[in-house]
């Protein structure tokens, strides 16, 4: 049984698809209640992990946990350190402990890419390179990345953190509202401006939800280190680029509405994905035109 | 007017006592209450820290904090993770909110050079290298460091984390109950044996207080750029070359009683100190043996 964390989010529904596509049973845990279809070969409970305890039945027969759920995203982590820290980091180590005392093997946890860096000393930047944060959903996202490694030297969990870079895909604003792309898409569709932060200029990794699911199976039902993996396209597009590839997959203007730059924003960041990808074969395959074209494409289907 | 939190433990007064005879106003803070003889340049003060709030008084006219608080010492911060990242963290986030809110400038922070690299890729360690934790007690370390690196990013504060070593010397078992050496001449006094973990073979960068209070003076009144910077002697020396040098200095046998080596304690570690001496010119300038030396003496008067 694999238990899914934030399974009402952007990510979990998509991997509890794709666990369904290979008839692996599943159990998904949110704090809001599961609404919509259910999955044949899926489990739903709504709980607030930051108080679970070993002995819940969530923890019945799991051998692997894979942990998406956050209380924040960058931006609102500012608000409020303290709760950033602390209901992040309590989550995690509550579901460690369960994980330790249960002799759960298997430990995946959603961590970041984009932010845990801050600024990288070079691109793309790599597993080992230095970890300087510029929020706090960064640090606590490096800590627990920390706790897990400290879970694995000192009590054997298979514990890996996936520093995941920006995945766009089908379902993106249902849970968190992030994900450029998918605002830029609704936008254009409604003839609404795009607000963006800066002048377009900023790079990010973007790649499709399809090939983060196929890197999370990997992780999960293979044979992968305990360790910390990047997983990402491996190469930048500035939002200008995103912008322009969508004008001319919409044919539409995208008027942008320009905010001041954030400081919690990195000018430029990519991923170098040679560890991930040499321990697992693992390669993205879908180009960000193509994904951009079939999510546009389901988009006018939909309405 | 310089805040100094974790008054009553080993370093707090030890710092008070560096501040007052240099005639620099401090404030202690703890929260125990003081004891003992007050210092003719200092106020005392006793809270929580974990609920202060900005407009507290304790930081009317405070340009700097030097944060040596901790709730936990490496092995009782594995008995409750959640609580040692919880009160340290908040602890630390509350001090460092205060800082940006009241406008202190600096702000210098007691890390822990022994726990935060984990077990060191190379010898000695350096500030770049891998920080891989085997304690929570040096997860919540690291990650103070990233929030003081957050805020000294955004906000221009000055602050300083310093990787501290194994500092020993008068005074040390008056807070927590860690310490070797003290502890060694302790019992060899009192004709008992002395308890170590694991064979002796550990080897740890054991260094003088009054030289790592000299480094923290360097640190508050100085330009030192923001940023993390290891403290100590630069070398290693093992339990069981103590234990020699022990029995030299005392003229007495040491009795060992040898418990299980722990989970938590890395094998060999000493601390590359280039980049602080480089920036400071400071140099450690009491060497082991005078310092035993010196605490038998005094050991030996008091009794």
């Amino acid at each position: 049984m694999k238990l899914v964390t934030g399974a009402t989010g952007f990510l979990g529904p998509a991997l509890a698809s794709a666990f369904e596509a290979r008839s692996i049973p599943t159990r998904c845990v949110s704090r809001q209640r599961h609404a919509g279809a259910e999955l044949a070969h899926a489990e739903y409970a709504s709980l607030d992990l930051r108080s679970v305890e070993p002995e819940n039945r969530i923890f019945d027969s799991v051998d692997t946990i894979v942990h998406l759920a956050s209380t924040t995203i960058p931006s609102t982590s500012m608000d409020d350190m303290i709760f950033d820290a602390r209901s992040n980091l309590e989550m995690a180590l509550r579901l460690l402990e369960a994980a330790r005392i249960r002799g759960i093997r298997s430990f995946i946890f959603a961590s970041s890419g984009g932010t845990v860096y801050g600024d990288p000393v070079r691109l793309p930047v790599r597993e080992t390179d230095p970890t300087d944060p510029r929020s706090a959903y960064g640090i606590s996202k490096l800590a627990t990345e920390k706790y897990i490694g400290l879970y694995s030297r000192l009590y054997g969990l298979r514990g890996i953190s996936l520093r995941i870079s920006n995945p766009y895909g089908p379902g993106q604003l249902a849970g968190t509202p992030i994900g450029l792309v998918a605002k830029l898409l609704r936008d254009v569709r409604a003839g609404k401006p795009v607000t963006i932060w800066g002048d377009g200029s900023i790079v990010r990794d973007f790649f499709h939800v399809d090939d983060l699911m196929r890197a999370v199976l990997l992780a999960v039902t293979g044979d992968l280190a305990p360790g910390v993996y990047n997983v990402g396209a491996g190469h930048g597009t500035s939002i200008n680029e995103i912008v322009a590839l969508a004008e001319r997959i919409t044919g539409k203007p995208v008027a942008l509405e320009y905010q001041p730059a954030r400081n919690i924003d990195v000018p430029k960041i990519w991923l170098d994905t040679g560890k991930f990808r040499a321990a697992t074969g693992w390669r993205p395959e879908i180009g960000l035109e193509q994904g951009i074209e079939e999510l546009w494409k389901e988009a006018l289907e939909r309405h």
